[in-house]
């Protein structure tokens, strides 16, 4: 896309009220809009990168035997008085609305309820299952304060995960498949290496439940990591019976800030039970199916990228979820026939499906590259008076390395970038 | 997909309550399920259709120069005083909540206003424009009464694209280009010739804005079709000096129901001027930009699909949006040749990039083939013990025709297929 045309700009500052860092960084590099405390929108480049997070969840949600569907946020409270859910002490960030012809609504915090009562249409036999079902949609929470930019907002998209399984022992291979796709996930996003698997409070239904925390200053919770055996246990659950259970020394563990990027989370049969989700085993007997959530909000992710990986020119986007793989800046000095070339590559990236931001504006060279330092797109390739000249393209990576080669080197690099 | 492992199955009869065709056939072949009066959640099935839909919208608005965007569903009040519509008498169908900490919100009916707050942001000079933005959003609407199934519903994805022209003759131009692309979107779709470009009122700021209106007896719209020249008059521009005004003749126009799958509307400066968008012009003067919207709503659009084509043994998808190209259905007989035939051609179909349905469960052929008269893939492939005798398979469509065709010639025709 010719930058050019696109609508959005980086400015110097952001609003003076945005002290997240990840924020501040996406609102000057014209990722997003804040609507307002804990609200905003995701302008055209921070769309594709929320979209490429949302693709890499979703092929790792099917490869594991996930079916999308999409629930609804309008809710209504007959399904949520049967798990005893619809009262603000048991949900503390509803938020509830009005039909106009009377009666009360609320806004999806989350969706056990919702899947559970449209399972109970389809599951009646052992042959029905197991089923996983996840969608992504937008969760509203009523949240008092919203201080860490895009990582806690009062809307947001999630994409929760629901397994149905006829056994505990089922349930666990599952969750641990899903696990294993979760690690995947977080590789491909970029900050694989800073996420631990983390031990953390079950509720009622299981001694632990999982999150995945990646390492940040700016994150919300602490846990104690054990570096070697690449685990983590949330400061929730630290004492010294848990440690001794998990076999973990507290000489061995360094506590540290982090981000909740994801969490899985044993259910039990307390949704299947209350919805009445029922299925007959192979004796004859009806029996609730044993429930799991997983939950990863792709916003929280973006936000969590951001401020992991972003040095001070701005932010730095790992391959996988850029807006764009490769960022063409033509410096022209006025030279029509340095203007020529620069096109002539911009073409001849889209003739082999690398589709480049191009900075075709009329801008000093100074200028653009801070500007492409803030938006933090991972190859820069410059076309220059001076490359024109010495017959090329300089291509450099945000994080740091430049070099002079041909159009067609650049191709051939940029195509096996995308392949790895 | 195995449909064995699909986690829906039809059933015999939708709600009682539900009294629209197109959500009694959705819902009895799993495609959507009911949360509630105008509130509809999207099975697998159902997902796939939209999706297919919100990709064909997509790639029309992207080819005349939209750049997609996400604005927010919750909506601060601030914006909306500017333009004086957070009166409930302005927008009646607003759901209005509250924020913990005390504030009142609005859920989303529209976005004129935010998407005019972001541009007020990044258009200053007549060099940043023409702009135009558009997203696939939520909406809310508190509706008195739902009666239409998906067709009017209380939250529904909408397709909202906003332009924003330097002038009049500019905003003319882009107006016809959308109406051109909408033209393409309602083909793609399958419905192309029962819809109608149709005059209809323009509110404070144009004479006309333009309906598209598909010809069906569910539509809540009334219209006054001309055939010959293929355009039509909602019944409330239908005057005598309407009419004259745009060269139609009474006796050539016939009464019609309709449903309207999209319009696209003059804004003038309404909305620039109240929030504060300015462009200064080659001059040097600030103007207020000229705004258009553009809205097609996918699940509405998928509402009269179904009412549209569907026959008296259920659903037809036209091609384009079919959840799956093609429903490959194995009548056994409990004989393994046959599974191990039908296994053998789902996999060669898989490898030409051709994802079928597969009813791989065992049941009779009767039941089969009503269940996928009921779900409306368009084309059906059948592998029995008689096609195997004869060497291959036997091949359908949706809308009528048999005949017996070898793997080879199947994939063949169904690559062919998806190319047109």
């Amino acid at each position: 896309m010719r930058q050019s045309q696109l609508f959005t700009k980086t400015r110097r500052d952001a609003p003076k009220d945005e002290v997240a860092k990840n924020a501040q960084l996406l609102i000057r590099a014209g990722f997003i809009h804040k609507e307002m405390a804990g609200v905003y929108s995701y302008l055209p480049l921070g769309l594709r990168v929320l979209n490429n997070i949302i693709k890499i969840i979703r092929e790792e949600m099917n490869a594991i035997g996930g079916q999308e569907l999409l629930m609804t946020t309008l809710q209504s409270p007959n399904i949520w008085k049967k798990s005893d859910r619809w009262r603000d002490d048991a949900i503390d960030v509803w938020f509830k609305t009005e039909l106009q012809g009377g009666g009360e609504l609320g806004l999806a915090t989350t969706h056990e309820e919702p899947i559970a009562a449209i399972m109970a249409e389809y599951i009646s036999s052992y042959k029905d299952l197991p089923r996983y079902a996840y969608h992504f949609q937008t969760k509203f929470r009523n949240e008092l304060r919203a201080k860490s930019g895009i990582m806690r907002t009062r809307e947001f998209i999630m994409k929760d995960l629901y397994s149905f399984s006829r056994s505990d022992m089922e349930f666990r291979t599952f969750y641990e498949a899903c696990a294993g796709a979760y690690k995947k996930i977080f590789d491909r996003a970029g900050i694989g290496s800073a996420t631990y698997r983390t031990f953390a409070s079950g509720g009622s239904f299981s001694k632990y439940s999982d999150e995945f925390q990646s390492i940040c200053e700016a994150g919300e919770d602490t846990i104690y990591v054990d570096e070697k055996k690449k685990v983590a246990v949330n400061k929730e659950v630290y004492t010294d019976e848990v440690l001794a259970d998990l076999g973990l020394k507290k000489d061995e563990l360094v506590e540290k800030k982090a981000i909740e990027v994801g969490n899985i989370f044993p259910l039990g049969t307390r949704f299947s039970d209350a919805l009445g989700v029922r299925f007959k085993d192979e004796g004859g007997t009806a029996v609730a199916p044993v429930m799991g959530s997983y939950g990863i909000g792709p916003g929280r992710l973006m936000g969590a990228i951001v401020e992991i990986l972003a040095d001070e020119k701005g932010i730095v986007w790992p391959r996988g979820v850029s807006p764009f793989p490769v960022h063409l800046i033509s410096i022209t000095g006025g030279n029509p026939s340095v203007v020529q070339e620069a096109d002539r590559l911009y073409e001849l990236l889209a003739e082999n499906d690398i589709e480049a931001l191009y900075d075709d504006r009329d801008l000093r060279a100074g200028e653009k590259f801070a500007e492409s330092d803030l938006v933090g797109i991972p190859t820069r390739l410059v076309v220059s008076e001076k490359t024109v000249s010495e017959g090329g393209a300089e291509i450099s990576q945000r994080s740091g390395g430049t070099k002079l080669v041909s159009d067609s080197i650049v191709v051939e690099e940029l195509i096996e970038k995308q392949r790895t």
